[in-house]
């Protein structure tokens, strides 16, 4: 594993920016290879399409899909150069714990996140109309989901436990650019969440992330 | 972790399957509560629903969504209960390799094999005509799918290295079902395939799986 990593990829893409906040806190180097948004389909599949094909070229014989999940990606990196950088995974019965919580934003927050984003960032970007229904039945869901993300972080600094993880990395993307919105709301009036996205948003491999889409 | 697990589910859900052959692997006890498949939704819905409770009782506050996937939870049990049972992973450095076979099984695989139970044994079970064309599509996808896991097989006895874990774990519920139906000759054609489905699908925590379901 010690060759520079290529990474193809999108800066606006949570995704991309998902595995490079990994690479980023793990310390490694790597290469990154825009691609270009306009190439291989619409603004929204890109938008949401994971796109780095680091894994594939080293581990799998052949190609058998471009679709390969970020949060497998990070996984990957996190398990194999578990010395260097940031820890981001704890090893023995933590792992429960922390798949469990990765889990968690993986199916319940990051669909709804994603919706969001998409209705009240991209779509204004794009000059598409913002479906304002669609809004408010995943702003309700959202309000479910960071209730129980405020009792957690009431009782532990970090999702996954008392170091930053995996569970808190993933949530990066969609957390970061959902600030920018009305959503922003839902986050600020609680305040072990509040804390927790200060606290989360702020590392400096992210602010590295942020950097690169500006 | 020492109560005695409750595991709600139906025995002919791929995602119960998972999480039983998951629990017997590990030699824990647990209770079966069957749910019943007339209530909460079609079929379809029931089919593909994982339907397990034991993690969010232990470990979230409240029930964020019954929608918990199986393959988290057998995640947590592996790592919960390390010292029981099968190992089912490989801390360190493998469970990188790990982590990219239960991605390529969930993402890769599984939409493909399910859509082909759906339509050639649970559609006919149900008395609902199958779609040829979909049929015809997902047997192409899941040759070349089949394709690299030929490959990798030929390499590695397992998909996550030389010993049985959850990368192999998580393909037992579609694979069982498929070798019921004209998919068998996918498998029984790739002499490394055909003689990982026989190794798999012969261990004793399985067999006990199948077993509940007659």
């Amino acid at each position: 594993m010690a060759e520079i990593m290529k990474v193809h990829g999108s800066v606006i893409s949570t995704a991309t920016q998902r595995v490079l906040a990994c690479l980023n806190e793990k310390e490694l180097e790597f290469e990154f290879i825009p691609v270009n948004m306009a190439v291989g389909g619409s603004i929204r599949r890109i938008h949401s399409s994971p796109s780095i094909h680091l894994v594939k070229s080293q581990l799998l014989n052949r190609e058998i899909s471009s679709s390969f999940e970020s949060r497998a990606i990070t996984q990957y990196i996190a398990h194999g150069y578990a010395e260097k950088g940031t820890t981001l995974i704890i090893p023995g019965r933590p792992m429960a714990t922390l798949s469990v919580w990765m889990e968690v934003e993986a199916h319940q927050f990051d669909p709804v996140a994603s919706k969001l984003n998409w209705e009240l960032f991209f779509k204004p970007m794009f000059g598409i109309p913002t479906d304002n229904a669609a809004v408010e039945e995943n702003e309700a869901k959202l309000t479910k989901v960071l209730d129980v993300y405020e009792a957690r972080l009431a009782q532990s600094k970090y999702l996954g436990g008392d170091i930053f993880t995996l569970a808190d990395l993933h949530h990066l993307p969609n957390i970061s650019c959902a600030m920018k919105t009305q959503v922003k709301k839902l986050f600020d009036c609680r305040p072990h969440v509040s804390a927790w996205v200060a606290d989360i948003t702020s590392r400096p491999a992210w602010c590295k992330v942020v950097a690169m889409g500006k």
